[in-house]
């Protein structure tokens, strides 16, 4: 898994069918490179991020049908920094 | 996902049977690297897309049998940028 | 595979709820870049050690639905670098 | 999928038995770095290539026991560049 | 796949129990990173040699369980260099 930052919300009103309903965010990955994740846990701009990558986000929408490949799996506890 | 930009259609004559039909698009990346995308949404140049990779990007169509591993999942709103 | 070293861990208290229970350590690869993988071993901190990464992580745990993109799968021996 | 450029053919006489037979080619990605994909279409060098990576390009060969991570799956027309 | 030479052995005394028995070889890739891959083929040090990587690397093992995400599939012949 990666740490990154969010940096924000992305909206797409158009979107491909079977993409899952809920949060894109924006996230600041160590380095500054930027990719955008599901977020299934309400995360807030600026929190602490743990993303999993590859088909693996995709399996956790129960079927391989969901074309995501990075998935928020938590909020790191800021204090272990 | 990762966010991109719309550059141009990329046109292969001559391709493998599995190639699903329909538009491949540049897309390149913040950064300036580029991908080449499958796209079912019909995207312009110069709009703003979102992208997923690897076998999430294949199993949109259904069996994995497509050999597509990037593939536009939909238009980025401009305004939320 | 890619060869790290252990630089500490991570909690993080509020998670998806498919995450395994155990260690998530955050490990130094050459170069300098960091990743988080998860520790069934029991690893130390500034130990030497052997990652995986990607859907062949999360097979390790009975099941595709961990979302886990990185696994710790060895110690390395010291002495054999 | 990324857009490279046929440089040679790659041998290997000692190989594991899974390996499909057919051409090995080395084909460089724009930036400068290099890969090696197994071509089913024939190319020749100096052809600009699609290249699909990852699991989707194993799929291509009717289960998932071809060790082959990187396929040629089209000729790009030139004049689309 | 890609094209790297190999540098030596890497030992792992202490490891998770599905790592199949085998040696662990550190290769060198273009550009000078370095990744460790399994060798089922008894490849010597400084000998050039061809790497996949990622789920179809495991799918050598006949079932999803090993945890290897990097493997050696060719010994390259120098000669075509």
């Amino acid at each position: 898994m990666i740490r990154g930052r969010v940096k924000g919300k992305v909206w797409s009103s158009r979107h491909v069918e079977t993409l899952p309903g809920g949060a894109l965010l924006e996230v600041e990955i160590d380095g500054g490179s930027r990719l955008i994740a599901f977020d299934p846990l309400g995360c807030d701009t600026n929190e602490a991020v743990l993303v999993t990558q590859g088909s693996v986000a995709a399996a956790y929408f129960n079927g391989r049908t969901a074309p995501v490949d990075a998935l928020i799996i938590g909020s790191i506890d800021e204090k272990t920094k």
